[in-house]
């Protein structure tokens, strides 16, 4: 679209709607109404409903000096789909509320709802409704996201059992790495505007973090191989923390291995380049959308199918809390040390 | 709670989420999981699910300055009720994401969603879900809500046919004239703070504004003398500017009878005191949350067993526009003027 520039406030909040949603194609037959009544319409015979919500917003998840719009559309749905997935489910509808002021064009909006609709075609939901507003400051997205499952095929975080074997997809860490490396090159890049931004060739924690994908297709290896996890949750803010959740509401502890995390080779040697231990990543550093999740000893052999699925741990007695076994085989407890947004750096 | 302060950082975001969800009492059948995991799970065997989200953005839709929180938080939910009432639907849960400043404390959130589950209390509907987050300035406030229809009972905007009446609930420009009332009030306190408010005793606009009703009880109206609107929609913008949604969709024009358009006694006379038509509020004020729909000339008589709903005109074709005919016989184009949060006062 070049160099054109359209104030929100020239085509008014119905016209921004218009023009920001003219492309939808539904895509499921479930999806009767869409975009533009009161609200959306969906139909669910035989199946349940399943719904979530996240917020993004500005100088709080998202930086709009080094996160591209487009990215961040992407993400925001896909953060969204990943707690779907975490419950066993199927996404299929997404609404999604912006808050905007009128230092953002049309055409940057174009750009972040670009990426919302790149991740809806390419995970199969449909953008359904919203709201759109002003902001006297900065950008807020808040996407809610509706999916279906088969009747008590949901999987809750509150049903783990002692011996439980603990599992976690892809890697970790890398996503903390990823906004190492943007944050390190952002204060090169105010200090001396000259400098171009290094960000190597180590492209993997950078995607991880700006472009994150949600672990359908984890979903899909669990259902066909019928492995049904005991427990499951996404990793958003780190695994020390997210595992917690899995630990109070089933009244249990966990042990974990060092040596069974699972972390990138680019990731461990940057994390080398900015001083940090590559594990502190994998148990602290958020935004991996991971799936983690417990499974019975029974389910072993079926699980070591997949390349993509570790074997971190196991489910424990409530009052061992959370251990941690270093590959030199020390025990240690962890603390509560995850993300949290209304915590001061 | 007495003067008591903790600060939302103390808590950290699972322990407010624990905090501000700890009295929530289940009340539908469908809700099968509610707050504490990654997403709700509801069951709606044979049921339509209808879905809808507001944001709410202080400074934008708000001003805390005399928005009390516990209303304001009524008021986010009755605002997302209202539009799944307007799709002939009965809304079951909500989801509250909210984006807060270290400037509110956990007691002035507590406040706000003690008016959300006051709402949900009253109008039968759970919180099952949500995010809590921190932000940089202002507050910001998004509600997703979901209902159930039967099947194929919705009503969309854009079945309106020619010839057919429109109606609305209630009364409309109250409101509008509410917010006048507490501007005025908060103009001479910032020039001298030692006059008390004068809010004087017309409380019934400053209730429209500050906590509205969703009309259930026009819904319930409607089935139970088996009127079917042939198109339905929220007043949320003011009807000049809402009624176009319905007549754009139609691909119909509507002729309004200013003498039909229903206004309270007290907003009359307020709107004389302000010096503005009541007409004008009646028209372009926004926040009424009443009901406006088109029905068959067959269900005239049925219609008129209601006090709470009056007849203000009917639809005609596209080419006619939306045209008002005056109490002295006149004839006037309107033109789109109701609220945009993205336009300039």
């Amino acid at each position: 679209m070049g160099n054109q520039r359209t104030d929100v406030e020239d085509l008014g909040e119905f016209g921004l709607i218009d023009f920001l949603t003219k492309n939808i194609e539904i895509q499921n037959a479930e999806t009767i109404l869409g975009v533009g009544d009161d609200a959306a319409v969906m139909d669910y015979y035989g199946k349940q409903t399943v719904a979530s919500t996240d917020m993004l917003v500005e100088g709080v998840h998202f930086d709009l000096s080094y996160a591209p719009l487009k990215h961040l559309g992407y993400k925001a749905v896909i953060v969204n789909l990943s707690d779907i997935y975490a419950m066993n489910a199927e996404p299929q509808q997404i609404l999604v509320s912006i808050a905007v002021s009128n230092r953002f064009s049309v055409e940057a909006l174009h750009e972040l709802y670009e990426g919302m609709y790149l991740a809806c075609k390419l995970y199969n939901v449909d953008l359904v409704g919203g709201d759109t507003t002003s902001s006297n400051s900065g950008l807020v997205i808040s996407v809610t996201v509706l999916g279906s499952v088969t009747p008590d095929k949901f999987i809750q975080r509150s049903t783990a059992k002692k011996g439980n074997l603990l599992c976690v997809s892809g890697d970790l860490g890398a996503a903390y790495i990823g906004l190492q490396l943007l944050e390190r090159e952002k204060r090169i890049f105010l200090e001396n505007p000259d400098v171009q931004p290094d960000l190597g060739k180590q492209t993997y924690p950078l995607e991880r973090f700006l472009k994150p994908e949600a672990r359908r297709d984890i979903v899909k290896f669990l259902a066909e191989h019928e492995i049904t996890p005991t427990a499951m949750m996404d990793v958003s803010d780190g695994i020390s923390s997210d595992v917690r959740h899995i630990c109070d509401s089933s009244k249990l502890g966990c042990t974990i291995y060092e040596d069974r995390l699972p972390v990138d080779e680019q990731t461990k040697k940057m994390a080398l380049d900015f001083n940090i231990g590559y594990t502190i990543c994998a148990l602290q550093g958020g935004e991996d959308y991971e799936l983690l999740f417990t499974i019975s000893q029974d389910d072993y052999d079926k699980i070591t199918i997949s390349e993509q699925i570790s074997v971190i741990g196991h489910m424990t007695d409530a009052d061992d809390g959370v251990q941690l076994i270093t590959s030199s085989g020390e025990k240690h407890k962890l603390k509560r040390l995850g993300w949290d947004s209304f915590k001061q750096d």
